[in-house]
């Protein structure tokens, strides 16, 4: 279709179709999905504003579970995702649900339909960054929603994950580092313990631009701080870590 | 006298007596008095659970401010604290007070008698890192108070320390990032709002060791995770920057 592209995930043979008009996703995504650490099999994960699908799509190549379940509000991205799935070959390990995240009887509900459980082993998360009235105007309406705390605050995030986590579940958020104090405050309210931090800078002298977080429901008190990540070296080309995770052609986002 | 030794700070000739039995600072108190600004003439800083006072003593060679008020509960480091405020010559600028930091009415009291004011611009803070009953048992009571949040948990330095700052003013803290969540978050409950945050590493490929944190009281909720600051390169040696905070000797302290 216009305005439409194809991207290559460059592993498994995965692509991606995006719409060009919409929120495409980027790197943040992609580092997301290799943060997870998911080694059983039985695993059940849920991927909240799952947009394109490309976290639980990348997943299916690098980690070990049994179904996935991408939730998206957007009409618009529910169609480009479940398109998505179906090009991929995925309709038996991905399972999509256009609801709102803060709707969790019905996601149960799906849930139970589905999965024949109510709550979940992980969920991955790369919510809209901007706080409403913040950012670029007059944008297009799908992707303005896409980027912006609209239908979804950080807080309905973490609110939303600890009804439909299991204890000792995981929750893996990508956001940005200036709202650190809120990502890690606001999570405990919600019994959301962060476990392990990870920030990526962009250079080795550089402020951090990305944080990754896994967090624990019920979790205990203690907390990893991960060796940094950093995305160019000093001859501004990728560094060793970086071409690992996106790939052997370092493809920019 | 014995169990007492002199070390070099290797900046002004500044020089501090610290005794083997007690608690000897190490490296986050150089590490902290390197991340603190002040670059007004007319502050005045104090400096909670001051031990033998390396923090302020380093300070007056590093920052411009008028006064530095050392607050010290135990009278065997406060003894020591007052010789190596003579030994360096600072009556002057270091004054200080054997008292506990709860006691912000006594401290009130103190900053009117010496300064004329009841609010200082900047705190520093290197506190007891270990919770009661964990870590070594049977060492030295001094030491034992001076490691382990006995007479000052973390919850005490951010409600002492949101009493006695300035709004606007600065708390300088440093900890163990695994106590990041109750950092961040424990201070906002006292209307301190993190600002900058440095994480240091042993190594790059290691998890961060130390922690550096700036808060604001009364700030706005944005945060800048700084660079981080690696300690060794990949031939074990200390890096420039290490070498640039320590002195140029880089003392292993």
């Amino acid at each position: 279709m216009e305005k439409e592209r194809i991207d290559d995930l460059e592993i498994n043979g995965l692509k991606i179709i995006q719409n060009k008009e919409y929120f495409c996703f980027g790197m943040d995504s992609v580092l997301l999905a290799n943060f997870v650490v998911s080694n059983q099999s039985k695993n059940v994960i849920m991927d909240f504003c799952s947009g394109s699908g490309v976290i639980p799509i990348l997943l299916t190549a690098k980690q070990n579970f049994s179904k996935g379940i991408c939730v998206e509000l957007q009409k618009e991205m529910f169609s480009l995702l479940e398109r998505n799935i179906s090009f991929n070959h995925l309709e038996q390990k991905l399972l999509c649900q256009n609801v709102d995240i803060k709707e969790t009887k019905k996601i149960r509900e799906f849930l139970l339909n589905h999965v024949k459980r109510e709550e979940v082993d992980i969920i991955t998360c790369n919510p809209p960054y901007q706080k409403l009235h913040t950012g670029m105007k007059n944008e297009n309406p799908v992707k303005h929603l896409a980027r912006h705390e609209i239908a979804c605050t950080l807080e309905d995030v973490f609110c939303s994950a600890s009804k439909l986590l299991k204890s000792k579940g995981k929750l893996y958020l990508v956001h940005r580092p200036d709202r650190l104090v809120d990502l890690l405050s606001i999570a405990r309210k919600y019994q959301l313990e962060a476990k392990r931090i990870r920030f990526v800078h962009p250079k080795k002298e550089m402020k951090a631009s990305i944080v990754l977080i896994e967090y624990r429901k019920d979790g205990g008190k203690e907390l990893n701080v991960e060796p940094p990540l950093i995305e160019y070296n000093e001859q501004d080309d990728y560094t060793e870590e970086i071409y690992r995770i996106y790939g052997k052609e370092g493809k920019q986002w």
